[in-house]
């Protein structure tokens, strides 16, 4: 791929706050974005996300009152992913998700599936103590989602399709709305975050970075 | 871009457990993974991240007992990435780093920084939780870190490198390396990863990933 057209799209991306509303992102661009989400790399390979495409008139009126600035982005985006994290009863190494998450969908014969066992209790427990606590285990399938939502809104911005990535809700009150209108099962999901995809309306501002000397050190 | 290539690249994509030790990654394309990551977007834009390029055959060899499989590709990549993520002293929105971080680095009008910073303290205190406890933030700061990640493992793949994502360390270990043989504070950093690149030795095994229909739900 040519490196100048990759470093074009770094630069066409940016924190869209509001979309034309009148522009619709085709299907097959939207699969593309979706199908770099699903095929990013996840600790263990074991994908602790699910994505959920926001469609339902009714469920984006909901959340406008709890997302901040929903007001312009809810309405204009073409569309809305809400990412979900798996939490402790999915993601923890002893869980029905894991066992059968390596042999149905890894594939993995029975003595791999031992050894890997081993090795992702001992890096649960140990390396990084995600066991810690609920919301430790929950952070670190976050974490993994994050990978997913770089991918979405780098894939986007190289076919020209702008993006919004979004931290800033009311984190109990969108879950209680997707428990309850859409029926998300919170004791084994959590929201991570919700990106909005669509097409500009006003040119952005001028992108900001620190300087290269600052960010990276040879040492 | 074409689709195509896009796709491409995610498949090309694997976590490459050992590298041709023979083979070199060029400057220019070394800079140009980096230069996505330092483009790649964070909350807020306050960049909770540091990348430290390991060139120290003594700093590798110091590494290699204390990161899982650092046998096999600690030695044989051709470059290494250690991503330090912000701690409490910097990310805090009462912090000298995200008042300065608004004035000299996003170079925001001072009732844009009052209004910023507004947002910023209602956002970690309310919202998402965040400064619950010092680990909390950490984990926080790690899950901007894992945008870049994300990007980083992506350009190398479009343009034929090979990389691999670490998370199988004695972080305590590999800090306590860091603090004693690169100067690194460990009260206002912590590792969040680490990342390999070079080129793949061996064929990988087939990627395997759960049906879209599993992964992603309109609702």
């Amino acid at each position: 791929m040519k490196r100048d057209d990759i470093l074009t799209a770094y630069n066409f991306r940016h924190a869209c706050k509001s979309f034309d509303a009148t522009k619709e992102i085709d299907t097959k661009d939207f699969h593309l974005i979706m199908e770099t989400a699903r095929l990013s790399p996840s600790s263990f390979g074991f994908e602790p996300w699910k994505f959920l495409v926001v469609e339902s008139p009714a469920l984006k009126e909901a959340l406008k009152p709890v997302v901040w600035g929903g007001q312009g982005q809810i309405p204009t985006a073409s569309r809305i992913v809400i990412c979900l994290a798996r939490k402790m009863p999915h993601m923890k190494y002893d869980s029905e998700y894991i066992q059968n998450f390596m042999t149905d969908i890894q594939k993995l014969p029975e003595e791999i599936v031992t050894m890997k066992g081993h090795f992702y209790k001992k890096f649960q427990e140990n390396d990084f103590k995600i066991l810690e606590s609920e919301r430790t285990l929950f952070d670190w399938s976050c974490k993994q989602c994050y990978i997913a939502l770089g991918n979405m809104m780098t894939t986007a911005a190289m076919i020209g399709i702008d993006s919004c990535p979004m931290e800033g809700f009311d984190k109990e009150g969108v879950e209680g709305i997707l428990a309850k209108k859409a029926g998300v099962d919170l004791t084994s999901f959590g929201v991570a975050y919700m990106v909005a995809f669509g097409y500009r309306e006003n040119a952005p501002m001028e992108k900001t970075r620190q300087m290269k000397e600052r960010v990276i050190e040879v040492i």
